[in-house]
C-alpha cells in the first residue's frame, strides 16, 4: 500500500463525477474512461485525463476487464475506484488489479469472494449467528433443486453476483418458477457477467435498514449509522433517509453490532454496506446481503456525518489508518436522498433518454445534487435511468421532507421525461409523511 | 405581525432565487418581480407569480417604491423581503410598507434611521462607547468642510445609505477631495436614491471582521459568530469566510459583545450584521457600519451554523419568538465563500455580460451554488456583476480552501468571462493559505 497521486475512475454517470471531485480535493489526478455513447458526459469532461474505451452496452467497455487494465497502466495510474455496479463487485477485477500492481479502491479479493457473492455473504452471516431469511444453501442450476426443497412459495430469486434488483424475481408458484428463473439468470449474466442465481423465502412488507461500514487495515472498525431504503419499486431503491425512525434505539445497536460482526469475522477493508430487513412488527430482522462497495445511497450519510466515504475509501486503500473513532462520529439532522431517473411515469415508467433541453440543478442550505447531466447532454439509452440524485438535509425528518419537496419542484428538466412528478407524489403522501411504508407500499399503493 | 403567506421579493438575481427557495421550504407562496431585462432570471421562473415592474436601470424598476408596493397590493403579498441592495436599507420603503399593511421582512424604519443610516449609526455606536475611526460628525456638501476640519490625509469618503463599496472613494490629499466627492455623491445617489455621503480617517491594511446577529421582538438576541471579509478590490469583498483566525478569542468576544449592545441600544430586531475594522497588529477594532439586511456573504454563516437565516428573518416578521439560545448554537467546521463575477480579469474587471452558452454548476458534499443564471441564460448588462456564489464547508480551513478550489475548477461557464481565474490564483496563493491578508492586500499583490 502507497500513497496514490493518480486514480482511474472504472465507471460512467453521477458516481464518476462524484469520485472526480473528492479526488480533486484531495489533490489526486484523474482518469475518466467512457463510452463512445459517454464522450460528452460531465465524468468525461471534468477528469484531468479521459480515455475512450469502447461503445455500449458495457460489455464492450465498462465491463471489459482487459481495456480498463490498459488504460489504467498506459496513462500510469496507481489505482482504480470501481464505483458501484459494473466491476465493482468482481473479484477477479480485483485479483487482476492486483496481479497488475494497481491499488483498488475497495475490498480484498479474498472479502469480495466471501461477502460480494450474496451465496457465500448468506453462508458467512449465518456462520457468525446471524439470523438470514430461510434459502438454498448454494448457487441453483435447475428449477427441480428448488422445488425438490422444503420452501414454501412465495419465493425470492436474487443474483448471487449483484444487487440494484437486477436478476431478481419474485416466484409466487410452481408454475412461475421456469421462466422467472430463466429470465433471472439471463439478466444477472448481462448485468454482472455472472448468471448464478439463489433463492429465499420472500418476505412482504418488510423494511430495509442496511448499516454503512468503513474498517481499515489495522482492525479498526466504525459503523457510519443505518438508512432506511424501504420505499421501492421494482427491487429498485427509489427513497433513502437516515437516521431511521422505524427501528427502536435498542434494533438499532444489534443492527451496528452484527454488522461490525461480519467485518471483523471476515478481515473486511475499506467501506460495505450491510443490508437488513425488519419485519413490520419491529419483532425480527435477517441479514440479506453485504454490498462491497460503495453505494448509490451513501450520499445521506455523508450529509448528516459530514464524513466524505470516497475520501475514507482512498485513504484505507492507501494503507492509512481510519482518522475517527466511534465516538467521534456524531449524528446531525436528517437526510433523504430522491433518484431522478429518465422514465415515464406515464408510460409505466419507460426509459426516456434523450436530448435535454434545459436543466437548472436546485440549491441553497443543505440541498446537494449529484449528477452528471447538464443542459444539451443526450442521454444515451444504453444505461441505468439513474440521471441524478438530489439529497437534502434538515434538522428534523418534517424539515428534510419540506427541503426534498422545495429542491425537486425547483429542479428543471425538459426535454426528457423524468420521475420527479414520482418523487413530488411521495412526499406529499401522508403515509410517506408519518413513515408508514414498506418495500412494498409503492406498488400496493398504485 | 401576523403569519406570513405570501411573500414578494423585492430584488433580482441569486438572493431573489435564494429567498424563494427557503420559502418554498416553508410553504409560503412567492412573488417575483423582474425588470424586462431580467425575464429569464431563475427568480422569474422559480417564484409562483412573477411580474414585470419596468425596464432597466433599477431606477425604473427595482427601485420604484409605488410599483413594488402596487405589485404586493395587486398580488395579495402580505410581506415583502427586499434582499440586500436596492431598497433594503430604505426606510421610506419600509414605512410606506408599513402604511399600506404589508410586513416588511427586516428591521423597523426607526431601527434603520439609526442604523441602515451609516453617519447616524457611526453616532449610535459612539454614544454607546464602541470604537469608531474619526470622522465627519455629519453629511458632506462641500469639499471646504472636510478641509477645514482636523483630519489628516489619507480620508475614506463613504456612502451613508448602503454599503456594497457603491459611493466609495480614497482621497490622498485636499487636490482630489473636490472630484472624488463629486463622484462619491453621484455613484451613492445612482446606487441608493440618496447621494448624502459621510468621511473617515482611511485606515489602510486592515482587516473587515463582521458579525451576524438575530434578533426577536421579545428583546432576545444572538450572534451567529463572524465573517472575515477582507479579501476586496475596489472595496468589493470577493471571499468571505468563518471563522475567523485572525483575531484572538478574546477579541472575538468583544466583537460579540458589542454588536449585541448596539441592538440592545437601538432595539434592533431582525438579521443585521455589525462590520468592524481591526488593526494588523490585533490591538484595536473600529466599528465601521451596520448593514440592517440580509447580506451576499450571509451563506457561511449558514454552513458553519445549520441556521437557515432568511428563515429566521420571516419568523422573526411574523413576530415569533427565535427558537434557539445562544447556548444553542454550535459552530463546526470552516467556510469560505467566492463571488463569481461576470468580468474579464484580463480587461482590468471589465463587466462581461453576454449569453452564457454552457453553465455546469458544481456540487458535492459541502459544496452550495446560489445563483440565477442557467446554460442559455444571457446575463444583463445593468446591474451588478455578480452571477455566482460558491460556498465550501470543510473540517478546517485546509480542507475548506482544497474544497473551493475543486469546486471553482470544475464550475464551467462559456461564453463569457468570469472571475474564476482570479480566486483560483487567490486560493493557490500562498499568503491567503497562511490567512496573511488584508483589505488591501489585492490590490497590493498586483
Amino acid at each position: 500500500m502507497r500513497k496514490i497521486r493518480k486514480i482511474l475512475i472504472a465507471n460512467r454517470g453521477e458516481i464518476a463525477v462524484r469520485i472526480i471531485r473528492t479526488c480533486k480535493e484531495m489533490g489526486i489526478e484523474t482518469v475518466a474512461v467512457y463510452s463512445k455513447e459517454d464522450s460528452q458526459s460531465q465524468h468525461a469532461l471534468l477528469a484531468d485525463k479521459a480515455v475512450c474505451i469502447g461503445p455500449a452496452p458495457a460489455q464492450l467497455s465498462y465491463l471489459n476487464i482487459d481495456t480498463l487494465i490498459a488504460a489504467a497502466l498506459s496513462h500510469k495510474a496507481d489505482a482504480i475506484h470501481p464505483g458501484y455496479g459494473f466491476l465493482a463487485e468482481n473479484a477477479k477485477f480485483v485479483e487482476r488489479c492486483r496481479e497488475e500492481g494497481i491499488t483498488f479502491i475497495g475490498p480484498s479479493a479474498e472479502n469480495m469472494k466471501l461477502m460480494g457473492n450474496k451465496i457465500e455473504a448468506r453462508n458467512t452471516a449465518k456462520s457468525l449467528g446471524i439470523p438470514v431469511i430461510e434459502g438454498t444453501e448454494g448457487s441453483l442450476e435447475k428449477t427441480d433443486d428448488v422445488l425438490a426443497g422444503s420452501l414454501d412459495f412465495p419465493l425470492l430469486i436474487k443474483a448471487s453476483a449483484g444487487g440494484g434488483g437486477k436478476g431478481m424475481r419474485i416466484v409466487n408458484n410452481a408454475q412461475e418458477m421456469e421462466l422467472a428463473l430463466k429470465e433471472a439468470k439471463k439478466e444477472a449474466g448481462s448485468a454482472f457477467g455472472d448468471s448464478s442465481v439463489y433463492i429465499e423465502r420472500y418476505i412482504n412488507n418488510a423494511r430495509h435498514v442496511e448499516v454503512q461500514v468503513l474498517a481499515d487495515h489495522y482492525g479498526n472498525i466504525l459503523h457510519l449509522g443505518e438508512r432506511d431504503c424501504s420505499v421501492q419499486r421494482r427491487h429498485q431503491k427509489l427513497i433513502e433517509e437516515t437516521p431511521c425512525h422505524f427501528v427502536s434505539g435498542e434494533m438499532k445497536n444489534k443492527l451496528y453490532e452484527d454488522a461490525i460482526k461480519i467485518c471483523k469475522g471476515t478481515g473486511y477493508t475499506n467501506a460495505g454496506t450491510i443490508e437488513f430487513l425488519v419485519d413490520m412488527d419491529r419483532n425480527c430482522y435477517y441479514f440479506i446481503e453485504m454490498n462491497t462497495r460503495i453505494q448509490v445511497e451513501h450520499p445521506v450519510t455523508e450529509m448528516v456525518t459530514g464524513i466524505d466515504i470516497v475520501r475514507e475509501q482512498i485513504r484505507v486503500s492507501e494503507g492509512k489508518e481510519l482518522r475517527i473513532k466511534q465516538s467521534d462520529i456524531s449524528f446531525s439532522g436528517h437526510s433523504i436522498e430522491s433518484r431522478v431517473n429518465a422514465e415515464d411515469p406515464e408510460k409505466s415508467f419507460a426509459p426516456s433518454p434523450g436530448l435535454i433541453d434545459t436543466f437548472i440543478v436546485p440549491g441553497g442550505l443543505g440541498i446537494r445534487v449529484d449528477t452528471f447531466c447538464y443542459s444539451g447532454y443526450k442521454v444515451p439509452p444504453y444505461y441505468d435511468s439513474l440521471i441524478g440524485k438530489v439529497i437534502v438535509k434538515g434538522d428534523n425528518r418534517e424539515q428534510a421532507i419540506d427541503k426534498l419537496r422545495a429542491a425537486l419542484s425547483t429542479f428543471i428538466i425538459s426535454g426528457i421525461k423524468t420521475t420527479i412528478p414520482l418523487h413530488l407524489e411521495i412526499l406529499a403522501n401522508p403515509d410517506f409523511i408519518k413513515g408508514n411504508y414498506n418495500t412494498k407500499w409503492l406498488e400496493a399503493k398504485k
